[in-house]
């Protein structure tokens, strides 16, 4: 029996166990079984496996009796993922072997140390998720077009590398091939950080007065809106990849400290060069940043039109932007305080720009830009 | 003749005086234009002038005559604003003069050396603006329900203030009164530290390999997002408000090098503690920042639905949640990388969520929460 058959090119047959029944693994499940892949499940927690059985996202593991599945997928806390793994990898000697773990490199050491078979392991990391966890907010849409990442090492054999393509192929996600150094290095510069500064952002806020925050903007939103993510994760996330962190975070305390200098003294000579520097730094680093699906950056324009808060005046507002025949690129709503307006943000092509603000504004919508 | 005739109770008859006419100033200038108040436009640049005029934002300076201002406008930028102002109590000694530069102490404390009369000046501040800059820009709808500062001094006069207010109202501003001190703390907080932390955030992405930005997702979109603020206008307003902004930064020049120090030896007792720490206190002081039209913060449901990336499908969507009979709190698009598909996640009561769910995924549409 080839430990390798796949359904057809670059497919999972299946059958595949999935360990771990929280948001992730069991949206796997969904996602799997949607293609009629035969799925087993098992979590230590007897509730959640239930509950995960129930939605549908396969069967428990006890049923699946002497069959041999194709593929494990590990979805356990990262902490233990590393020894799930080589569980997995004793108890299903003929199957490959992937994690889901946002971090990459320090699994794959520890598993390096234990003398597993990695021909047989892929680590991997679907980038999709939801504030909400468990498994009763899984989701099998949840990795349409959503990156996931696979790290061969080495060791890989290359029916494990295309087992792990296949699985996230097959849940319709985009895969990019990563090693687990280069993985690490990436999430941290643009996940990681991210999360480190809106809650540094964020815990300045403990004793603002309320008068004060009264006057946040969209500003203040945008950027401490991943402050609210759940704690627990994140500590695992950040012990994991502390290393990659931290060297980035030197970098910034380097330009902080610049920062506190030149504030600290904004008449000096010079002060208003190191706050330009700072600024255009900042300009050119977001403007790195790739636009929607992946395409150049900052590609479009935007106008914006006040709607009243009735049910309907945004609906109505898009249905007239396609009848007027401009494609909307993207869309944001800033909320005013006080009143029952809204604005709602508009991104099209810069060619369109103008025809729609005159359009717009014929038919009786209040345009800002 | 009284200095501070009103059209109506709260309301201006002008006319009024805008020096400066950038974006701000030629705003000021339509809205007023609209409510039918005469307005008298001056800039040292003969372009913007006449490029404000053009629009309609009023008539040149010189058209004004023997008129006595009710009200003069100083829309220059803040570091000349204080020289502006001072100029304008003397060259309209029955005008109430007002500003409305980003930052309020800096220019009180200069006016206050200067011996001007401060019983016709009020100090405000409209927090609304654009990426765009320019009269070209400019939209009389600018300052529709968003806030707008006043600050009243120990000098200002009854007469001035309401001036000043009656500006504000006349505009569709929603009214907040501060002292200078107050208001500079303020800002400092909800918009001078985030765009400093999205600044140094996104600096670090200069040389970040275009593989990594690939896997970028909406967190790191939404904390660099004002890092593509204007270079020239946050210099100006940095400089002025060193004083607050740094004392924020200090507190959090100390948090950053405690989880620098945590992230160093991540193994330690209890750095898994301090890194709790540091995300629950940001939960904390994301969870102050006010909601929807200044409600309670965090009071909806959050729910995401895949549209296929053709025109009309968003419209589609809202239309039929219109029809579903929920409403529609806020609405956020998240941009997968390399397919045609979009996320659009949709806020609503979190008593309307089950049932909005449900519907939607009944009427066939993918909903992943």
């Amino acid at each position: 029996m080839s430990a390798f058959r796949t359904h057809g090119r670059g497919h999972l047959n299946g059958p595949v166990v999935v360990i771990g029944t929280g948001l992730l693994g069991t949206s796997i499940g969904l996602g799997l079984r949607g293609r009629g892949v035969a799925v087993y499940l098992s979590d230590p927690s007897p509730t959640n496996q239930a509950v995960a059985v129930d939605i549908g996202a396969g069967l428990p593991l006890a049923a699946m009796g002497d069959e041999s599945p194709e593929l494990v997928v590990v979805a356990s806390p990262p902490d233990v993922t590393a020894d799930v793994v080589e569980r997995a990898l004793a108890d299903y000697p003929y199957a490959t072997v992937v994690d889901i773990a946002s971090v990459k490199a320090a699994i794959l050491n520890d598993l390096r140390t234990r003398s597993a078979d990695l021909s047989r392991y892929v680590g991997t990391h679907p980038m999709a998720g939801r504030e909400k966890s468990g498994p009763v907010a899984a989701r099998g849409e949840l990795f349409t077009s959503m990156p996931w990442v696979v790290c061969p090492t080495e060791e890989s054999s290359a029916g494990a590398v295309q087992a792990a393509r296949a699985l996230a192929t097959d849940l319709g996600a985009v895969v990019s091939q990563f090693t687990a150094e280069e993985h690490d290095g990436a999430v941290a510069l643009v996940s990681h950080l991210p999360q480190v500064m809106s809650s540094l952002l964020a815990t300045r806020l403990q004793d603002t007065p309320l008068h004060a925050l009264s006057l946040a903007g969209n500003g203040l939103r945008d950027t401490t809106r991943i402050a609210a993510s759940d704690p627990t994760l994140w500590v695992q996330i950040l012990g994991a990849n502390a290393g990659k962190v931290v060297q980035i975070l030197y970098g910034v305390r380097d330009d902080l400290n610049r920062l506190i200098g030149t504030l600290e003294d904004p008449a000096a000579a010079g002060a208003r060069l190191d706050l330009a520097q700072l600024m255009s730094e900042g300009n050119a680093g977001q403007a790195r940043i790739p636009g929607k699906h992946g395409g150049p950056p900052q590609a479009y324009s935007w106008l914006t039109v006040l709607v009243d808060d009735r049910p309907g005046q945004i609906a109505r507002l898009l249905t007239e932007i396609g009848e007027i025949g401009v494609n909307l690129e993207d869309l944001r709503l800033d909320h005013s305080s006080g009143q029952n307006v809204g604005m709602v943000e508009i991104s099209v092509l810069p060619s369109a720009h103008d025809l729609l603000v005159e359009a717009l504004s014929d038919r009786g919508w209040r345009v800002l830009q």
